[in-house]
């Protein structure tokens, strides 16, 4: 994507064919900065802390750690340790997992010595490979949105822009490229529909408000931050025509683990007769998992990403503040799960297909 | 209530019988500090940039607007230019209207040089009212609290604390004294029932992390404070045992507006079988009106209140940041409405009844 007249990804081995460059976005959206990552620890430590998020970057940035870990040592003990640790540091995204288990079918056939080439070549595949299937899924979504704009103005309606809610960010800064729930939206935007998108806050990291309503005022797309508690009314009062999330872990059932708070904007999309799309690729898919409020694991992370919040000063400095009084206790669970009866179709880089297993199984063919 | 050792109401007459206290909402909880309100201006400003807010002490304070009115030119022209500016303070909440209707009834009667005397005695009486009536919420709430707790006990759930989950701040704050879905809250804790509160953040003003946070922590009532989009996962993970709310306007079919957000975790307490408790002075009640999601006007407010946050820094001054990205623009809705079908029972000061025309004429006997 475009940042400053610039090309981007969010993820990039450098010139020196050494280093992997990224995007620290914990300072967005009040500052654009990139830092490098040297060390397989870099790279897990980027994942822990969310200088990088998003269910497909971690995938790749893991991939890469695993680059840095046969640098050190292309043994097989290097590359198990390297293995673990990675996958350690998130526990709800299944891509992860899935990045991992790439790079390792990919290197570990192959003697030590051949490991590392292959390595940064795998990586690098891993990457272009998100770039194609996010811009498939984009297409695939952009289908859906013409069909129910078009609906819309069969009917008459007044307003004629086409309402998106988004919960979260499952854009380009999720990815590598494009992203997942709002690659539609920029298609929408650059083939002209009049899309305009409500963006969820979304508490407690704020990624709407940060990452999504910065990606979207650089792309230019019309939009309007709103808190999470919003949504509802929104819809209630015929202000939504769809809403498109991304998921960290989908079921074979079809359920999706997301962001916390995604599960009670399903809630109001099907309470108000308004389509909840998921748009994922499919190695979010966990074939592995039926009920995914039972199986799926969610991370809980630190109460401090609640009573305290981080944003810019009237004089342009970056501060943080505590909203909570001294000694109030918090809890902090990082996703919730969606069942797939609230869930109108999965957007994949397949197609389109129904939240449920026979859905699934039709497009994937397992 | 009790704030460092001293009893505490929200209002008050001060000493000199002339001027009328109130806490400075808007500065806790990390700073406490009274305010004096002089003037019918100054209680109208009050109300609108929410240094009292709640639906029971917008009404008080408007009452005492009244009584300023009055003291300036007790003539009638005077009296409805004041019941005009106050009552276009705040447009969801509907005690405002009623306190202001209690006040002219009890003054215009009378010849003007009577109505000071009488405003400020109606005044104070409208408070003391207030008070006795949450406490009679209060009452009616814990019976059912007890209620719950005994169920869970005969069902040998695990988990013995009784978790209370709320929204915003119907607490003491919010009211003169006791509140509305708090006063059952203080009342089960000070009897010894084990009752535990997931405080709602409430973004944007964060009325729940900033004011219902402390005055549980005041109480010393366990708690625990979450982002708005925790709580449907809590539910879905058996996690909370009833939700309670206060309510600005109920209509006569027992629809109930608060606060923004209120209305997603009435749909997610329906999905999980969580039951949904709304309290209310029945001056919240507006028998005027039937449909309350086409008749409740829903308020407007300033983006910056979702842009830019306030509190505290590591330093302990106080300060603002913006969390959104500059040139992005936020929508801010105060309230929305739950459908009467989502709410399990309306607590009120006569007793509990359902959320429907037939339970509340039956109660009021309208």
């Amino acid at each position: 994507m475009n940042y400053q007249g610039k090309r981007w990804r969010t993820i990039w081995l450098n010139d020196d064919d050494t280093t992997v460059g990224v995007i620290d976005q914990r300072l967005l959206p009040h500052k654009f900065k990139t830092l490098n990552l040297r060390t397989m620890e870099d790279c897990a430590e980027a994942i822990r802390n969310m200088t990088v998020r998003g269910a497909p970057l971690i995938g790749a940035t893991a991939a890469y750690g695993i680059c840095f870990a046969i640098r050190d040592n292309p043994g097989d003990e290097s590359i198990q340790a390297a293995y673990k640790t990675l996958l350690a540091t998130r526990p709800t995204a299944v891509n992860l997992l899935w990045a991992l288990n790439q790079m390792l079918a990919a290197v570990t056939p192959l003697p030590p010595e051949k490991r590392l080439e292959r390595a940064w070549q795998k990586a690098a595949e891993l990457c272009d490979e998100d770039v194609e299937v996010c811009e498939a899924i984009g297409r695939n979504g952009l289908a859906i949105f013409r069909k129910i704009l078009k609906n819309k103005k069969a009917a008459h309606v007044d307003e004629t822009r086409l309402n998106v809610l988004t919960h979260c960010n499952a854009g380009w800064l999720a990815c590598v490229d494009w992203g997942t729930a709002l690659a539609p939206i920029f298609m929408a935007h650059d083939a002209g529909l009049p899309v305009h998108v409500w963006v969820d806050e979304t508490r407690p990291r704020n990624q709407g408000a940060s990452l999504t309503a910065w990606e979207l005022n650089q792309h230019g797309v019309p939009h309007t931050v709103i808190v999470d508690n919003a949504g509802g009314h929104l819809m209630q009062h015929g202000m939504v025509d769809l809403v498109i999330v991304g998921t960290d872990r989908t079921t074979a059932h079809g359920d999706v683990a997301n962001k916390i708070g995604t599960y009670l904007k399903a809630l109001a999309a099907h309470d108000n007769n308004v389509p909840f799309y998921v748009a994922l690729p499919s190695s979010t898919i966990d074939w592995t998992l039926g009920n995914g409020l039972a199986e799926i694991p969610i991370e809980e992370r630190s109460a401090a990403e609640v009573t305290h919040l981080s944003g810019k000063t009237a004089t342009g400095t970056l501060a943080e503040i505590q909203v909570t009084p001294d000694g109030s206790p918090a809890a902090n669970y990082g996703f919730d799960v969606t069942p797939a009866r609230l869930v109108t179709a999965l957007i994949t880089e397949k197609g389109v297909c129904a939240a449920s297993e026979a859905g699934l199984k039709k497009l994937f063919g397992r």
